[in-house]
């Protein structure tokens, strides 16, 4: 029950599973975690999860270290390097704000994060968080905190996806398309 | 098999379900085309299909004459109108470019869009077709077109689409994101 969106009845069922039909793997699955819990950490510059006390993105000297991308979790940061699309740096949220949650600025170590971006060297944030609620709000707490010290700050563009057909596009990313339409 | 995607095999298959199974269907259908052909025409101003010689939202006086969007289809002009994002005018292309379909400049009436465009009203022009290579080119040989006349011409944004978690954004449309990111 520790794990999340698991609930009394589904973590009965799995440990049956385990338990009963499947004992090899839940030795694996028990030595994968040990494995993990001593072998895995946060890297000390972005916080991702990784071996080294540094990941080898923030220690790579091919990366941009101008541009900094902001994101909310280690999979979004996995989905942007597989794209191929961003040669700055990172930092991680391990998370996005939200007050109902409990989640704040000092959960999220802003802190942390405001001091990585004015090291001197960073001067473009892109603010890669989701394009939900939270995510957005996120973005804009941000844009508040590092725009008075002299950062440019930058969202990923929204619109209409790569092969979109307007007739198959939602109404809220139509509207906001036709918004932010640019010069051909 | 005068419809679009019908083949031989389904054109049977509907006539038997017509001709055995619903004649009252089939006795609907074509009365209904009966009068769609004969109380249907193409807007002499924007090309759409309507009832009248020039449609309701080319009579408008309360739409903005000096924005006028380019679209594919009557479908899309109406997916723009239920997202209830623009407030120019239309004009309906009846297709895209598609050299290899032999659809030319001729056929999609390039220059009785030029006419309407060049009307002195005008003043942008924005390109709705489909984030499609065909749809793509059409846009780039409506600019090369538009622009020497002294329009503007714009395009929607593209990028992640509202309420896009980046995780399960695809690849290329992320990829597009990121060139095309603005200030916050």
């Amino acid at each position: 029950r520790v794990l999340p969106g698991v609930g009394p009845r589904s973590a009965l069922r799995m440990a049956t599973q385990l338990l009963v039909h499947d004992r090899v793997g839940a030795e694996y699955l028990s030595q994968s975690l040990q494995r993990a819990l001593s072998a895995l950490d946060q890297c000390r510059e972005c916080q991702t999860l990784c071996e080294e006390e540094v990941c080898g993105i923030c220690q790579s000297q091919k990366r941009d270290a101008r541009l900094l991308c902001v994101v909310e979790t280690p999979s979004d940061l996995l989905r942007v390097e597989q794209a191929g699309a961003f040669t700055g740096k990172y930092y991680v949220l391990m998370g996005r704000l939200s007050p109902l949650d409990g989640v704040g600025t000092q959960e999220l170590k802003f802190a942390e994060l405001m001091k990585r971006a004015c090291d001197g060297v960073v001067q473009e944030v892109v603010v890669a968080t989701n394009f939900t609620a939270e995510g957005e709000a996120t973005a804009h707490v941000l844009d508040s905190l590092l725009t008075p010290r002299g950062l440019k700050v930058t969202r990923l563009a929204r619109g209409v996806p790569v092969g979109g057909e307007i007739e198959f596009v939602d109404g809220l990313t139509l509207a906001q398309a036709f918004r932010e339409r640019r010069d051909l």
